[in-house]
């Protein structure tokens, strides 16, 4: 359907349905929210979907800190209530983003269970797909990767409340995914993840 | 481009870039950012040209205050600061949506020329196109029309501080494109808005 030609301009005065986007894009929006530690693989999965997703044709997007921590929330630092407002206000956006039609992948360690599910009632307020995917690795695995340092930094007492050394991770309980990182490639998890929203009908059987 | 079948899941470290998108859904993204007194015709004329642009196969989308205001800036006010910030994420949140490769249509008063200007130069900072849109109507027009009695309220002191009663509307000065709805018709005003578009390459001729 992209690309026909506008024929008529009539006067509208509320949002296009979301149908009529679904019907231009192939594909009904959904966010897909990877939580899980530092290192442990959440955004090289979501950016290895995307690009799998890409080129089958499909709009996706990944929210995560490069395109966020550095614009919309610039002005939270790390703090409880800072964390929990940095979530609210992702899930927010992921939220617009569903709503456009998008596969909206969000890459954040969001380490506590309250915060997620405040962004999942939203999701389901809003009859929008949720789907929790735990990207899970023993800590152990994470800080053997630490391929930011940070985990170095966080032993030495550089980085306080470091989520899985001094601050606590709440792993979910009824994530729609778990990926075991220790076990699964990239490839793998990915490959999982993909075969996770097309059985969920988010993905036409075809990709 | 819209549909293919996945036929690779390979390992990628970063975003899909802005060209795989713009290829995928044969446009690139752009905010457009309508500007105007309450009662201008803001809403009207982004909806209308988002219903008019979906018809043609082209992916659009409206940030207005049904859906920002209720949600990611929720927790907001209207003191001159928080004003300040809601333009801010209104304006990093329409840059994101561009990145992403939608029309995407802002509808909201933002009086203030400092806050519109901080939006457009983010836009630039990430070489995205930014249309700032002046839906232009006589502070009169839009008081006659008062289609929610804001202004009424205004008058009668209920709401304090509204722009072009009470509080100043700094009025664009170098915007793309002004649209005077004293004159225009919604129908009229959108067109114009699309063709608006098409001359600065955004929409192909024939749309």
């Amino acid at each position: 359907m992209i690309g026909q030609r506008a024929t008529n301009i009539t006067w509208h005065e509320g949002h296009v349905e979301r149908a009529s986007r679904h019907a231009l894009l192939g594909q009904q929006g959904a966010t897909i929210w990877l939580t899980g530690l530092s290192a442990s693989g959440k955004s090289t999965i979501a950016f290895t979907a995307e690009h799998a997703l890409t080129a089958a044709g499909r709009l996706a997007y990944v929210l995560d800190g490069d395109n966020i921590r550095h614009g919309l929330n610039s002005n939270l630092g790390f703090s409880p209530e800072d964390r929990t407002e940095n979530i609210r206000r992702i899930g927010e956006v992921a939220k617009l983003f569903a709503d456009a039609g998008v596969l909206t992948f969000t890459s954040f360690i969001s380490p506590y269970r309250a915060d997620r599910d405040l962004v999942r009632q939203m999701h389901v307020k809003a009859g929008l797909p949720f789907v929790e995917v735990h990207v899970a690795a023993p800590v152990e695995v994470c800080e053997q990767r630490d391929p930011k340092g940070l985990y170095q930094k966080a032993r030495q007492g550089k980085i306080p409340e470091f989520t899985g050394i001094s601050a606590p991770y709440e792993a979910p309980t009824a994530a729609e995914l778990t990926l075991d990182t220790a076990e699964l490639s990239p490839e793998q998890a990915a490959a999982a993840l993909i075969d996770c929203l097309r059985q969920r009908g988010l993905l036409p059987a075809g990709i």
